[in-house]
């Protein structure tokens, strides 16, 4: 697609640090790390988002994240590993063309938890819960 | 697994707002949901994160996230929506049976980023980018 880096990036017109490959998958270290390590896998189709790519990219995608989770583990032994993918700018999306986030995460690291957990009772979930079944279950 | 939270919920013998489930996976609305539709996808067999789980077990709760994202999408119509996955302590688990998260995203709403990107240069990620590359492709 015009105009889109990391389409850009798979056609090999611009550069990148990339560190795997597959049919239908790319990964390169994000230009803007977080963390040591820091990568992002992405489809080589144009997909805009999670609402946008196929079933079997999605797929395929995690097929190479947990591929290179395994090896981010194996050379950076880091303490955790954190995944992001975000869609659309209220979900915090700057590159239109889907991406998964690794963050190689270490004790004390400069990440900040983006919501703080607290219990909700359990009723207040029952009519989202009803909306969110398959439509032939739901009541 | 004996005493996992999230087992329990896959066994029936814990309750829990359940929205989908295919032969592999289980989703159902976390208990501490940040946002309204914050949806929990799990594999029904237990593996504590994306280092025990198979590429199979891991592409099959992908694909139950792309589907829970699309009715997700096509129910409740946020502005956005944002996976988290998160591994070891230092990745900020704290349920220890690998879950993705579903945040559906309004503008406005209480999330706050976990990091602020900033380039850097693209010479510092060489090293790291020849570590990570297959095994076979490194210098």
């Amino acid at each position: 697609m015009d105009d889109c880096v990391f389409c850009a990036i798979v056609a090999g017109t611009l550069p990148a640090a990339l560190v795997d490959e597959d049919e239908r998958t790319l990964a390169f270290l994000d230009i803007t790390a977080v963390t040591d390590g820091h990568t992002l896998v992405v489809p080589k189709v144009h997909a805009a988002d999670l609402w946008e790519i196929t079933a079997d990219d999605a797929a395929a995608v995690m097929r190479a994240v947990h591929r290179m989770a395994a090896r981010i583990r194996d050379v950076l032994a880091p303490d955790g590993l954190t995944l992001f993918q975000a869609n659309r700018p209220a979900g915090w999306q700057d590159v239109f063309h889907l991406h998964v986030h690794l963050v190689p995460r270490r004790d004390g690291d400069r990440l900040t938890r983006p919501w703080t957990a607290a219990p909700v009772p359990p009723e207040s979930l029952y009519g989202t819960r009803d909306l969110l079944r398959p439509r032939e279950e739901r009541p």
